[in-house]
């Protein structure tokens, strides 16, 4: 229909003729002539229409935004001082011959110019939501990352294959979305959290290198970067350790923003688990912020302050403190902005130390808590913290949960008010993590249950608190990118994992049995990754939120605004699927 | 772990020092000496171990078949008369210094060589089975073609855009798969029969071009080639026509079968429907089979026998031939099979003429129903279907709908039998379909509600059942390949054809009211076409089965037998979606 996209014209078209289709981006009447801005993916370019074109121009005088277009016209230069340098098409204009309406456009039910559009109604009209270029940038952007990781992977030998959506339910952590069975009356099927069984089963079968770009599923709250469905580039391969893994990876994803973005991400430093914790309260720390936790608890064991000196004498408690410099200007209505801040996290409130004057010793510092403390003890702190005039410092003093996610967070979020940020990008592995987490139930896994771990299975078996796994994280800017792990290839070893977790040999049985069979006929030493893409393309793209690069998102309940998905289904459908709804029983009780 | 894989060994490695990694495929004690064959992805290699080796020849004599090991060895000729020309490694074999038994393997449920296994053992252990020689070549084909197919796609400016998967019902024909949502109490999610709306609003977008590989959702009895869930190259493009949507996927799958097979398919021949279903008595011929379908109603009306005379006056009946040169010689036995192989699409029976002797007229004819029918006619319909000695002609009278499907399926068989076909790969577009079918209830879209057809929304309102649409299906030894069409984008044609369909306003609204609104906001004219990524595999393989190409598939009552998949689930489960088995309420009674 089109000799060129209305973004490609360029002075070399000069005195070609060319037929365009298009939106009306703008339309303008300007001493008589009719100056149209048509719009396509590739760009916009400017149309007039003189009145000597007759009912060509009659027509481009009724067009309004957002109609559709097909016109053919001559290229020629814009006039001196007309040049529009801001456009990619901006040195020249189509001047129209021919004119014709594809299709009318009621009003679009908010202008595309217009940034301050609610996400209600964004979504509702995603279809002219994606029209904003900004939506057209980061999907096109997308569908450039998910072409750079294919090529990356297929060129390393990585084979593509398919997993099933339709599956069984695994226990994986969070909630399985069900599906009713038609042919298997009163069963189920379950959308997968991940294809992570599938992919080592590819390992038993000797594929070797497997990559897939997968839907994955998870029915839970939404939190702001979180989507019921959501992508995930899975990763496996056999006869490998971490290290090959990790490089492998590490390649794909610097190659990416190489290509990308033309950023060098350069060596990925490592960082164990435990140091993560104690340096930055957190196991994916934005490394782009140079504040860090200290550990003060043999200070804190010191004094009566039944505060501090409770946490720090309990062994699972922790006490903290993070120094800012030149915080001592924030100011006291900022400081209880913090202290709720770190309430979230459930720290029951936030003790700090200002540095006015350091050489007037205990008198140069401001804290509502010092005078709690014996002098000798807060100059120490100070030492410790080698603290300089103008600094604050912040301390935590709880379950070291708490104190870490709350003084993690605050550590972020002081990066971001302060605008301490050092680096654009600040990646980081986060290795050598736990095996298992101590819950009320018992042990649970930190990653997931075919983790293998970095000991024998009797040292797993006499001290699973200690056990290490053969685990690793990507982070990127605080966010984690991806993680994975070498897995268990060996039956015993696996069932020993179970054990620990407390599954039952019957349990096992019944929810693994087919992998635990699998791993019996000759199972490969193997591991993998998964990536999540949404939230690379989120970073690569500087979006806020996930939603705003996936083009059909769901809202934070889990609802579509375009569709009504989900909808109600006819009690005919549900008698064929042997469900009924529970309100239904109620009704007819 | 690895320096090469076993199957990439060749000469060129002699004398070098290599490690290995795979499975036992074959172990030998030759002697004195064990010769263990190593596989994994690429292919086997022999492996030597002498006694001197030790124990590491002890551990060679002690492993059994798929036993995962890791091999270290010198490279070296094999000895004249010991090169096996018929395996790529079969020049060379490695002598082992060191053995490491990486992990050990019970007896597999069967041997790997063994092509008579039942599907449903193969099924249980796919794991297994996709060690497989054959099932490797056919994934990792599976792959290749993919990735072909997203390189052709992404050469024509195409971008991948991903759509949702957990959506709302549409009526397109064949039963969604519902997933019920926690947050959304007593309403459903549907699993995609295909992404048809979404990729219409996307571009609606302005995207232009988008395309997908895209899984798909069907909730029906399986036949032999369908599973539950299904892989779609889904495409779309804006500004296109019929023409440049044909071409476009045509050349796409022309490379396709050159790069991947070598094959060249040539221009594809296009037959609209109608001859398609008067010549083959099918929309979707096998161009490989020479035999084709004969209208004989005008004779068979001048007839008294029932049989015939009634379908041939009745204005929905048809009366035709099937000439089979030289198939004289098929038995009065054959012929009775044919005969309850067309009674399974509604055939009442299968009239037949042999022609022996031509020259002596209707003497040297043999079939059953002559008798009922005046020489004279006997003898034109001979000449009009142009008989030589040696022939056999059936003939199928019924309502057209059961002797298009009963000759055309006859033909298709016939042409099995007698290995008729004239061709390896026989390509076909079939163009201008119907808008229409006329059923109990009323018009049904022949193929979706969004297709846009060949005329005026008055014409079609006045003749629902003359209307074409502007669709395309392309055909390929007799399977389909894929199909689409050009799409409604004005909004009164999209509800006048609602309208043919009996779709009411308000359920038009309810259903698709963001597809009517997304019509009037300026969309443009588009079209697209999807392919059955299963099937083309499928046939560019060789496959007797869909199972055959897809890793993890279902059995024909949609269930996973590995996985044993859908299974049961806690009753807590069903409460928190708000949903309850019946059974449950019988029980409770």
């Amino acid at each position: 229909m089109r000799s060129h996209y209305c973004g490609d014209v360029r002075s070399e078209h000069i005195d070609e003729t060319v037929t365009l289709c298009g939106w009306v981006d703008r339309r303008r009447d300007h001493g008589g002539v009719i100056f149209l801005d048509m719009r396509d993916r590739e760009g916009v370019v400017q149309v007039v229409f003189d009145p000597d074109t007759q009912e060509h121009f009659e027509r481009a005088n009724k067009v309004r935004s957002e109609y559709v277009l097909k016109v053919t016209g001559r290229v020629r230069a814009r006039f001196e001082g007309t040049v529009n340098p801001g456009m990619k098409t901006g040195e020249i204009e189509v001047l129209g011959k021919e004119l014709e309406i594809l299709n009318v456009a009621a009003t679009p039910p908010f202008p595309l110019e217009d940034k301050n559009v609610g996400e209600d109604i964004r979504l509702k009209y995603r279809y002219v939501d994606l029209r904003r270029q900004e939506m057209q940038d980061k999907l096109r952007l997308r569908a450039k990352i998910t072409s750079a990781i294919r090529s990356s992977l297929e060129g390393n030998g990585f084979l593509d294959i398919e997993t099933p959506i339709l599956t069984r339910a695994t226990p994986e952590g969070a909630r399985d979305y069900l599906v009713p069975s038609r042919t298997h009356e009163g069963k189920f099927f379950a959308l997968p959290q991940s294809p992570q069984l599938f992919k080592q089963l590819l390992m038993v079968s000797g594929f070797d290198r497997y990559y897939q770009i997968a839907k994955c599923f998870r029915d839970e709250d939404l939190r702001a970067d979180r989507q019921p469905e959501f992508t995930q580039i899975d990763i496996e391969a056999s006869f490998v350790d971490q290290e090959s893994i990790m490089s492998l990876t590490e390649e794909m994803i610097c190659d990416l923003f190489k290509s990308v973005l033309g950023v060098e991400l350069g060596s990925i430093p490592r960082m164990p688990f435990a140091e993560a914790m104690a340096r930055f309260g957190s196991d994916k720390p934005d490394m782009r912020i140079p504040l860090e936790l200290v550990d003060v608890d043999d200070l804190m064991r010191q004094v009566d302050f039944k505060v501090f000196n409770g946490p720090a004498s309990d062994p699972k408690g922790r006490v903290a403190a993070l120094k800012v410099p030149g915080g001592a200007s924030i100011s006291r209505k900022l400081i209880d902005g913090y202290t709720k801040f770190v309430s979230i996290y459930g720290a029951k409130g936030l003790a700090w130390i200002k540095v006015n004057e350091l050489a007037k010793g205990i008198e140069g510092l401001q804290s509502p808590i010092i005078k709690f403390m014996p002098d000798e003890i807060v100059l120490q702190l100070m030492e410790r913290l080698d603290v300089a005039d103008g600094d604050i410092v912040f301390f935590g003093a709880d379950k070291a949960k708490i104190v870490n996610e709350a003084l993690g967070a605050l550590r972020c979020k002081l990066g971001e008010d302060l605008d301490l940020y050092t680096a654009e990008w600040a990646p980081l592995w986060v290795v050598d993590f736990p095996m298992f987490e101590e819950t009320d139930s018992g042990w649970t896994s930190l990653h997931h249950p075919f983790t293998a771990p970095a000991c024998s299975p009797e040292e797993l078996i006499a001290n699973p608190g200690e056990a290490l796994s053969i685990a690793y994280d990507m982070v990127l800017n605080g966010c984690e990118l991806g993680g994975g792990s070498i897995r268990i290839h060996d039956q015993e070893m696996q069932k020993t994992v179970f054990k620990v977790l407390g599954i039952s040999d019957e349990e096992a049985e019944e929810k693994f049995g087919f992998l635990l069979d699998a791993l019996q006929f000759g199972a490969p030493p193997h591991g993998g990754l998964a990536f999540g893409l949404d939230r690379i393309v989120m970073l690569m793209t500087g979006s806020e939120s996930i939603r705003d690069v996936i083009a059909f998102p769901k809202t934070q309940s889990a609802g579509c605004l375009m569709t009504k998905a989900p909808g109600e289904v006819s009690s005919q459908q549900l008698r064929e699927l042997s469900i009924k709804l529970r309100e239904e029983e109620k009704a007819g009780e």
